[in-house]
């Protein structure tokens, strides 16, 4: 054991590079500068890296937390040049070239802020509660236990009224993320949950996307959109478009059009960038994204980068670059390259260009939409490609079976695998019996017996 | 949708059965009931069933909550016959035959109690912060986040002796949970951890198997148990036997013998019975196990049935029933086979007899003690008969092949795959630490800036 490599990088004569974030960002850019003569310090308060396109499914019980997450140690774990620290970043000092954190504060020669960005609840934080967002393996669990919640209290409620506000979703959002989910749901209700329950019709269960533009899912043409839109009604997803909520509580959303009565609310309307901006004190734009330069600088800042969705820049036909995983990946991977040639003194890359693969999204079962360059699927080739896709994208092989291999399962049996309702641990109740016998008791017996396993 | 069945059951005619717990011993019983004319209620206050006996390889991060538990509801939910309710019962009113609950109160006919048993800490309650035992999904995944958390913290301190603390853990009792747990840490400390850090050398971490009594695997004979503890020492784990312990805080344990500074703290040592006995005011032994006849009704209670680690039970040698897994089965199975003649008029069976199986534990990596009625193995042998009985008894394919897949790659990759932090979705009432310690837990875990992820 010696001290903190990450402190003494100094001394190896080589460049410090320092990333704040372990998600597709951070980690194409660690994985970029592996080569690279560096030392290398990924910092993050998570242990784990989340592959967020599949977050839904973890909320929806077909997949376990530990199928799309994986600790950001192991993956860096032979790239011999870098270190990752599970720690907290509160604030950078540009002056002195040090980021601070909640342990410790680190040197750095050059910068990577890849801190990604969370829901916004367009400055009604209060919703938080009765409205969560998706974007952490925690957030996920939370949903999972609100839904399957939602029906057990169902099954147990004794007035048609509020059994009737129990089995009402409301997905707030008419997004990629917002349509995935509330498919998800109806599927799950429809085929999984039906025959569960004695005392309700859980495939009954009401599921809406509230969506406050003029139609879902923007990214895509209006073919597609209007095609996705058709399977969730068929699907018995109602789909409110140009409806605006303006509230959100324990018992239901408020819209302008009026209140829907709901025990689930899912906010996946808005996000915000994380408050990389602010460290910064750079020039933002209202989500907090930091306007960095065409070669993903901050400008005014020294040797400081900004990616992914903490980053504002725009494409050659001026529309911004999406905050989407592939995205961030090349950000990454810009950054890394350009860092790799200033370091070696190798001539520098051209301008950050970024290069749109194409949209999908997925509906439920056996429905999908993709858009690419020159193509266009719907239903089940779609749904096929989706799942080829993301399986492709997964980290480790491990993970990619595993996965493949629940999602055939649970597509034959109808199931999903991962409906567990889990609570933060907390004391039981238990009988409490003299202490003195007591001892006396588990002396005598508890070498010969083993707890009920 | 319709009023609750359960609340109408009385009108069918037939018997009401109720069954308190979802854990082996209740779910044999519903389903040894499934071609009785009865109707049956099973209430649990989970909504799974937890396969314990691979609860361990859930807090050492070799699988997922998901791979060892399964949704009660899923199990029963082609038996006709059966309502699950997710309620806690508070109480029974015996006079009236009457199960009370959270949510409502519920007329039982015949009433079977499986409400299983949890950690006891000899009367010091107070322990339980400093030292979580491993009873339920909930408990496994923070003894996992404390696991990894102590490795994390470890790597970011700066002197020598808390790092030393941090990276000792200490499992209190020498049973087979405290053993396969040790051996689990200790697996993942050489094999899976030790490429991933680069300030500590994780291999070297120290795993400490605290017994009170003279040897550890009691229910074992001489020969397995002392192989056990050899191979346990080639692993690294040193084994202390004959120490007792008289205090848990967070920064050790005290024994008769001194105090063993350590970051971790795992309870595997005693376990005292769910309070039916107290619902029902019967004999208890001192354990909390209610006394029950030999055909396993609770004396003085008519219709009222305890089994599993509920009940105290002996057998033809006058030693008690162990509180194991089979055990609890054999007495569902007996139990619902005697209201089954019981309810149909048929002869009713002799008394419950228990047949003992055998024993096994797992002690890491290619090594296991198997003691059966004429076989004992031990090594690969012996670690490969414990695997294929273990996935054999998992309920579903699915999870069969989920887990034996995991396994495989696990083993031939040195991997671990769900090695995951996770915070509680709420806040959570703990004993304050020192200072020191709750500023450092406060760094690893704080939620108040943006995720990066």
């Amino acid at each position: 054991m010696g001290a903190g490599k990450s402190r003494q990088t100094g001394t190896s004569g080589r460049a410090k590079v320092v990333i704040v974030g372990g998600g597709f960002g951070g980690l194409y850019a660690a994985r970029g500068l592996a080569d690279a003569p560096v030392d290398l310090v990924l910092i993050d308060r998570q242990n784990h890296h989340c592959f967020q396109p599949l977050l839904y499914q973890v909320a929806t019980a077909a997949l376990s937390p530990a199928d799309v997450a994986w600790p950001i140690r192991g993956i860096l774990s032979d790239q011999k040049n870098a270190t990752v620290l599970l720690d907290t970043v509160t604030g950078i000092d540009t002056a002195r070239r040090v980021v601070e954190t909640a342990e410790t504060s680190i040197p750095y020669d050059h910068l990577i802020l890849a801190t990604g960005s969370t829901h916004s609840y367009f400055g009604n934080d209060d919703w938080a509660e009765a409205a969560p967002g998706l974007k952490r393996i925690e957030d996920a669990t939370e949903i999972r236990r609100r839904i399957l919640l939602a029906f057990e209290k169902a099954e147990l409620a004794r007035d048609e009224e509020r059994r009737r506000r129990l089995l009402t979703f409301v997905v707030v959002g008419g997004g990629p993320t917002g349509v995935e989910i509330a498919g998800a749901i109806r599927d799950m209700a429809r085929h999984t949950l039906a025959a569960d329950f004695r005392n309700i019709d859980a495939g009954a269960a009401r599921v809406l996307i509230v969506e406050a533009g003029p139609r879902i899912l923007p990214a895509f043409n209006d073919t597609l959109a209007g095609y996705a839109k058709k399977a969730l009604e068929r699907m018995g997803v109602e789909v409110l478009t140009e409806t605006k909520v303006i509230g959100c509580d324990a018992g239901g959303v408020d819209t302008e059009g009026g209140r829907i009565e709901a025990g689930t609310i899912i906010w996946a309307a808005g996000v915000v960038a994380s408050p990389a901006g602010v460290w910064l004190q750079a020039p933002m734009q209202k989500n907090g994204q930091v306007r960095v330069a065409e070669d993903l600088s901050v400008p005014g800042v020294p040797d400081v980068y900004a990616i992914g969705d903490t980053a504002f820049v725009l494409q050659q036909d001026e529309k911004p670059v999406p905050g989407i995983a592939p995205a961030a990946k090349q950000m990454g991977s810009y950054v890394a390259k350009l860092l790799s040639a200033r370091v070696s003194g190798r001539p520098l890359p051209g301008p950050f260009v970024y290069r749109h693969r194409g949209d999908l999204a997925t509906i439920g079962r056996k429905s999908a939409i993709v858009q690419l360059r020159r193509m266009r699927l719907t239903g089940v080739s779609a749904w096929l490609f989706w799942g080829a896709v993301h399986v492709f994208f997964l980290i480790g092989t491990r993970n990619r079976v595993a996965v493949a291999y629940k999602w055939m399962w649970d597509y034959l049996t109808l199931q999903r695998g991962a409906r567990l309702i889990t609570e933060p641990a907390q004391p039981r109740t238990r009988v409490e019996p003299a202490e003195e016998e007591r001892r006396e008791e588990e002396k005598a017996t508890r070498l010969g017996t083993r707890s009920a396993d």
